[in-house]
Order: structure tokens, then sequence, then C-alpha cells
């Protein structure tokens, strides 16, 4: 993720130049606003704004005249209770604004969460970069042979050398074309003059989706947190969940109390279904259940038996 | 709209604080933020929070790594350009909250919009202050006779007197009745220890509503445009459209250039119709035009000449 | 709910006119379109139209060609798996639209569900009916001691008859004085030609919350869902909750496996929090556990006992 | 667009069974209802699913209990009023779902529009088609030497040839390598069983922006009609427009008096600024205005000279 001197200083520039406000601030954030945070190889995720803090979730909650906060317990007590009952307006009174690099297939998934803004570097009107992602070798994988939309063992020696070189060849070498079809030079004039260029908007078509794009995204606090219940989750795609974790450890900084009550209440807890339900009293109760006699699928069992930490649940 | 002494004490405290932030800041909205702005005889709005000014819009528009902006001018002809071109997404980049006192029946209307978040002070949970609308004089105005959702001429001496009475008293019993069958005290018991309080949720439908509500609304830049130019516009109910008033000088505050660019190309612009285009141009080529060889309905011609001062239209 | 007798003759006049569709249809759904079903004294849901079916859900899990469907057992499978794993997308393939008749205070929490469609009868451009809501006498609950938004017991005797006295009394004179304000005759013509009636738009701020106002409500499968598993849920206010519970029937007959997984895994299903998921772990490994040791608030350890089934939590 | 014969008896299945609904029906849709209507080489359009009608706007924006119709003139003037005053919400009371088949790049500009619903075929889950798009001779532009996202001149001779060469082999080889990375045979082994394939997740990366992708793409009227305000325009990108005018032409078939406003109100209408007004009032008054004088910038002047017909703008 090299920043050009450029990028750098009009960072260094902006991290310079503190004025006074009278809105909530957030010391823990501020400290790495406008850094960049990397992902992946060539990828990262800026906080670039953000709009209130836990005391705002309160303020909203109370709908009142000052800062709403009592105490930190209050405060606390209060959010977990919002959190647990699912009372998820409050949380929509922040609001986060980044800025992030990254593949394109990454992008796609990401997108599909309508309820944020997103503004994307234009290929109809700008050139973009020589940049692609090439996985680490360590996650080469498979496909998984149990899981339809998953990865099995990781690709080794000779197998792992010729996906690389197929990724890295085919991604230049689209790239290079992109760039002769339109045919500009550095000055803005035709690299070669006796041709004309392909329109932008055209040329793109050649390029491969793990080359790396741009956008500024803003979303508020409710709708960050089902984003990161969905991509920060071990079902997600390995290469949106780099980006989750980095935006849950923007989380952690910006809101603790609400990251804390969202660790607690939605990351780290479970949904169980009636059945399942059923089946968790029937064992408190000391019975002895097996799938035949749950009333689960054996899909639906494995996944409860994994969830209870009895065995582990076949993916 | 009187706040009470510890209400307009959390707000002194909340101007008290001042912090430094890297955050883009906008002193001229900063002057006014918390304070309460009055609108009818007991609302208000309250900016208690925002994101962004004009030089986010131009940021998002370039993806830019620091500022986006280079010069007034050159900014001012960006958002212009966006607002012409109907490019809405990097004005979704700014938010503002507001805190907003307002008739129930305002805020039935004003509910309509969807994109935006909202909390309102709960019925359900606490108990409403006695607080009603009674329309100014001047504003107490005759169905209009020509237009079936408009006003017509402001009613006079007795039937304006009957009419403000009638409001009166009936807001009044409607509460005083409200809080003899929630029976609380002020101290939590109930006020007659001989019986039993309604359920709140349920004593609150014996309002009226012109009882006054309040709630915590936050919206993007393009959205709450789209807000302003649907209630800051002639045909909105007076009561909504002073809210919209107040939220458009906040506006003007907040993001100077692009509410410039806004008033030009939403609020003062107009719409053409494809048929009264081509009146337009048969005008401008000093033809004689009249409604029948217009092409238009009666209606649309008479929209069409007030839009061009040429004579009113009738409402 | 009487309908009058135009009213009913148009319902007829729709239900008489069956035509070939090329389209999915839903037999046990077609046998009520258009019939109001009743909802509280003078309430209605009707199912006016509705788009897609169980199979459309499939068809558009598996972006098909064809119906997408296979075996029933198969698409029962399927719908259960994107319920459990929240794929939510493809139920939002189904859309159904309802025509709603509900006292005002209950359109005003429902409409806080933004993601949906609505039309609702305006009181700018027409004159509201005189009917209002009074509740039953077992819904008449006194404030709940214990839970700040809830009721308790049932009101009795003479203090049942005192609120119900009010409530009638004052939705009557209320729209006795909206209706003298207007002065409109069945004529459209003063009633008192001595004096002019007041706009609508204003004369409706004298009417109480209890009064029944009217919308078409359009929304797709998934957000009715969303929609019903907080408003058909014991915390809804018992009028809302009255509302959801007709809906839930029209679901049943309307997509019957998506309906059922939804009561599996979302209405009959329970979420725990991280630490309520570890004390369900040390009860099935046999171990005593009580409030003190189990990491739980007070408050969530009654509510994960009442999930439980093993003593009733405090409201 | 060949469809496999599997796809097409599997639609032939479906245009053969015939049941009889009460919803409003519209023939001139039923007609083209799950066939495919070609776009560009290898893309289409099929109509999939609808609900409602033009009568279904009237009957929406007047909440009646019947159809709400009463003479088609009348029914053309309500939509026609309602299309010009902007009062949206009775069009969001129909529905139309469309299985789609795209570029991926087509594909990330039409996501934008984020007010529908999606689902599409996953190249997590499932292999992609060998199947990209080359742009026809026609299409085959120069960057634009005045608009920097716009299309210039037609590329001729050897310049066209290497370009589509390119586009063609670098699309060929991508897909190839894509498969051989998989590894996965026709019947679901491995093709070389000395090696284990890659994630599908993963090798997708490969693929080139011109490779088709699939939807179901789900919207109702009043958003598809924004999303054509803006993608059958001139300005759009003649890929995404080629999909825009299949829409609208089953918009015509679908809704004709809607379209019909649309044509006359959005798709035909233009928007003046405030200062383009007061231009035009001139204009009409017999004033000779140039741009100097008329306050505009000079590419606002052009344009509103354009829209004017008085003299071409540069684009």
């Amino acid at each position: 993720m090299p920043l050009t001197k450029e990028q750098a200083d009009e960072i260094e520039r902006l991290r310079a130049e503190k004025t006074q406000t009278l809105r909530a601030t957030v010391p823990a954030l501020e400290e790495l606003l406008y850094h960049p945070l990397p992902v992946l190889d060539h990828g990262f995720v800026r906080v670039v704004d953000y709009m209130g803090d836990d005391g705002a979730v309160v303020q909203a909650a109370r709908v009142s005249y000052g800062k709403g906060t009592k105490r930190v317990s209050e405060d606390r007590g209060l959010i977990n209770y919002l959190m647990r009952h699912r009372h998820t307006t409050p949380f929509e009174m922040c609001e986060i604004k980044y800025h992030v690099k990254l593949p394109i297939f990454v992008a796609r998934q990401w997108i599909r969460h309508r309820t944020a803004n997103v503004n994307e570097y234009s290929a109809r009107y700008s050139i973009l970069d020589n940049e692609f992602y090439l996985p680490a070798r360590e996650h080469l994988a498979a496909q998984s042979e149990t899981n339809r939309q998953g990865r099995g063992d990781v690709l080794e020696g000779r197998d792992a050398e010729r996906v690389l070189d197929l990724l890295r060849e085919d991604a230049t070498r689209n790239y290079d074309h992109y760039a002769e079809m339109l045919n500009e030079g550095a000055d803005g004039k035709p690299a070669d003059p006796g041709r004309k260029g392909l329109a932008r908007e055209l040329a793109r078509m050649n390029l491969t989706l793990n080359l790396y794009t741009q956008w500024y995204w803003k979303i508020d606090l409710y709708n960050l947190m089902h984003f990161l219940s969905l991509r920060a989750d071990a079902h997600a795609q390995y290469e949106i969940r780099a980006y989750a974790e980095v935006l849950l450890h923007t989380l952690d900084r910006w809101v603790p109390l609400t990251a804390q009550a969202f660790r607690e209440h939605a990351m780290g807890g479970v949904r169980l279904s009636a059945t399942a339900l059923k089946v968790v009293k029937r064992m408190i109760a000391g019975e002895k259940v097996d799938q035949a006699s749950s009333g689960l699928q054996p899909r639906e069992w494995r996944e409860l038996m994994a969830v209870l930490g009895r065995e582990p649940a076949a993916k």
C-alpha cells in the first residue's frame, strides 16, 4: 500500500490542521484519522470523518437537550439494553466515513450492502492505477469439498506457483493492453501519435477483477455493525473479512461501549431456532439427545453441536 | 418556545466545552450549534451535530487523499456542475443532525421522508408535555375554493375567534383528561391513590394532533435538499414550511456553496415538460401562443404562464 | 368495521373479474384477496395485490431461467437454509400490498418501518370519517409497575367506566368541532352559509390520536417478516400486535414454506449473547449456575431463565 | 444471446401454464413475459413478474376500496398531475421483476441504484459461463476530446482491429486460465486428477470486466423511472443505455399512461435554473441575450442554447 509522496503530503497537511469544535469528539479515533490502515497487499482503510460517539447513542435514545449521558455504567447498561432488544434507531444517530482501496471483486460483494453512501473512483472519467491483488501463499486455498462456497486446503508447491503465475501474468498483460488501448501519454497527449486511443469507459472492460479500485464509503453505526456481523463472520470470504476486521478495529476506538455490546450480543452471540431451543432445554434437563431424536436436520444438528462446543460441525 | 431552566443549563454546558478536532469544521454553523431556533408558537429546530462541509462534497467527487478542494471558484464550479447534472452521491457525503420540537400533525407529514434517521420521544415510555399549537391569526385560513389541498382567505372576527376557542379548549380538555387517566403525581406515585392509572401507551390516544412532540432527525445533505425542495415550496402546508425555512437557514450557514447552487438549480429553477418546452421555443421565435394552440391542458397552461411571469396561475 | 354499501360493491366487482395470467399465482391467497379482515373495533387489513410465491424465493436464489423449484422437500430445505444463514435477498423478491384501516397512534408506530411504500388517505385533501378506536374492556390496562413501556392489570369497574367515557366523549366532541370548523355540507356547500369553513389541513389538528386513518402499504417479503418479528412480538403494544397477527395469517396463506421457516427461526427462535451461551454450556455440562456466577446482569439473567423455561422473568 | 435447449424449455414450460387470478393483469406485458429480449451481443432482459398497472397508481392515489379508476381520460389526467407535481408515492405501488444478463462493468454501474432488490448469480458458489462482451464496430469509439467521460469518433481500420483482437484474446485467455485454475471436469471431478483446483471464490478474480453475469432485479415503478431518466439519457454510457432502452420498451407495454407521462415530463422535459429562466423570459420579451449578458457560465449557456434548439452545445 505505497502512497505516492503527493498523497502522503496531503494526509500530513490534513493532520496538521486542528480546529476547535463544540461537537462530540473521540480522541482515540482522531489519532488514526486520515491515516491509511493497510489491508491485503495494496489496499487500505482510512477513516476520513465521523459524527457522534457512544454518548450520542444515549442522547438520541433519551431525546435529550444535553448530552444525555449520566455515568459510564448507566450508559453501558442502556447501550446493552438497546442492543439486546433490537432498538436499532439510536445507533443510526452516529455516522462514519471511510476512504477504502480494495480489489474490484471485493467491491462487488461490499456494494451489496445498500444502506450506505458511496462515491467510487470513476474509470469512465479517469485512468485506473496498475495495482492488482495477489493472494498471499497461505490464502491460496483449494475449493472446499464439503461447502460449495468455501475454501479447503491451501495449495502447495507447483500448484500454488502455477496459480500465482497465471494471476500475475494475466493481470499484468491485461493492464498493459488497457494502457495500450488508451494510448495516453503522461502529458495527456497520445503515447503513439499515429492512432486514436479507445474511450476510457470502453478500455476498462479489459481489466481483471483483482485490480484495485477505491471509494469513499459513509455509513451509520447501526448499518456498519450489520455489515460487520456478516462480513467479519467466519463464513465471509477471507478477502472482504480482512477489511471487516480493520473496520472492527476502528469501531473499538470510535464507540467502545457500543463495540463491546456488539461483540457480546451479535458477533459472539448465537441464534437458536425453536427446535434447537427445545434440544437445549432437554440437554439442560440432563437428557441425552441425538440427531435422530432432535427434530433437526443433520446439517442443523451439526451446526448446533458446534455452537455448543460439543463436536465440530462439518462446514 | 420556553425551555426549562434545566434544559437551558444543559445547552449551556454543551456550548462551554470546546475540544480540538482534525475534522472539517464550519465556524458559521458552530455559532448556532445546540441553540434552539424558534418555529411556530412552541416549536424549535436545534442543530446538534454535523459532518462535512462544502469541501467534503468536492473531496468525495474527486475521491481524493486530501481535502480535494482547490480554489473557491473551482469548488463552486464543480458543485454547480454536480447539482446541474444530478450527480447526487457527493452530496450524500455530508450529514447533519437536528433536535426538532413540532406538532404531531406536522410530524406525520415530515416522517413520510424515509431516507433519514429518527428517534422520537416515546409516549409509551414517558409522559408528553402540555403544549399544543394554535395558529396565529394570520394563518387561520379558510379552505381554498380552487385547490382542494390549499388555503384561501384568512378567517376574520367571530369566525376566527370561534375556531381558536375550539382548538384551545379541546386541546386543553383532552390533555387534562390524559393526565387524569394517567393518574401520576409529580413524585411518580398515583395522584389519586384510590385508583389505578391507565397505561401511558393507551392514555396518549386521547391527545389531539396539534400537541407537540419532539425527535432527533439525522439526514444527509442530498436528502435534506430533497426534503427542502418539497417542504420549503409554496405548495407545502404553511406549518411544515415554517420548519423548512429554518432548516434552509442552517443550510446556508453549513454549506454556503451548495446552498447557493441549490437555490439556483432547485428552489429557483423550474421543470418544463416536453410540450411546455415547445411552447417556450415558439414564444421565443416570436409566435403568439394561446392555450388552445399550446397542446397543454388549461391547468398546465396556467402553471406555465405563471412560471414565465406572464399571468397569474389560479392555484 | 362496517363498509358502506358502495365500498362493499366495489370489492364485489373486483372479486368478480378473473383474468388469466402467466405469473405465479397463489390460490389460498386469492381466496381472501380484497376482502377486509377485521382488526380492533373498526379497522381492517385487505390484501390488494401480491407478487411471487415460495417458488419465487427459490427461483431468485438459483437465478434460474424457469421456476427454480424442484420438489417441495428441496424447496423447503433451501428456504430453511436461507433463513438460518440470513441470506435475505431472495425473500426480497416477493412483494405484497395491503389496504389497512388503523388508528392514527398505531399508524405512527407502523410508519417507523421505512422500507415500505405508503399512500395514506390525505386529510389535507379530504375529510376524515368519524370513527375512532375504543379499547375493549379486556385491553384497558393499567400502567405496568415494573416495565416503563408496558401494561399491568386490567382496569375494573368505575375506573374502566370513567376511562371509556372520557375517551368516547373527547373523541366525539373533537370530531364534532372538526366538522363544525370545516363547515361543509353533504352537498359540498357551507353547512352554515353565514361563515367560512376552516381549511381542511388546519381543522384536522383538532382530531384525537385514536381516530381511524387508512393507507395502502406495500412491502417485500423480507421486510414484512422483519416488521412481524418486531410487531407480532409480545413486547409490542397490543393494538399494533392485533394488526401484525392478521398480517401473519396472510403470510401463512401466501408463502407457507417461508412462513414455517420464519416461525421456526425468527418468531420461535431466540438470540443468546456470548455470556448467555457460556451459561447454557455450563448448564448442559451439569453445572449449577446462578445469577451471581453467571456473568449476566440480574435482568439479563431473568430473561435467559425465561427463555429456558426455568422461571418467569419479570417484565 | 443463445439460450441452451434446457433454458429455452424451462421458459416454454412457464409460458404454457396459465392460471386464473383476481389481480390486475396487463395482457400486453403478459405477451412478452419470460421471453428474453436481446441486448448487446450476448445479453438479455426478461420480465419475470410484475404487480399492478396504471390503475393501481390511480387506486393508491385515491386510497380506494375498488379499482380507483374511472375513465381513461380521468386516469390520464390524474397520472399527469402526479408526475408533474412530483407526487411520487402512488408510482411506488407497482413493482416489476427482471432477469438480466449483462457484462460485469455494466452491472457495476447498474448496482449503484440502491432502491431495488437484487440476486446475482454467485461466482463463489458456481462457475461462470464463458461469454464476454465485444463492442460492435460502430460502438468502438475514441476518447472524447471535449468531455472527459464521453466518447468521440469511431475507431477505424487497423486501430479498431487491434482493439478487438486485444479484447477478444485477453478475455478468452483469462477465461481459459480461470477454468484451468478451477480444474473442474464436466462430471464435477478434477479435470486433471493430479492437482487440486483453486477455490471458485478466488479463481474468479482472473476474469475480465466484460464477462457476462446475470441477476434478478426487482424495482418499483417510481424507481424504475428514476433509473431510466438517468440511464436512458444521452449522457449515459452506450452499453447501459442499450439495457435502459429495452426496459423503456417494457414500461410502454406495462403502464402506457404512466410511460407517456414519463416521456412528457421527465425524458422529454428539461430543468431550467433560476438564471436560465430569467434568460428565457428576456428572450420571450424579444430581447437579444448573449452569454456575456446572460449571467450564465459559458458551458451553462451552451447547454441552454442546445435545449432551446438555437445552437448545438459542445458536449
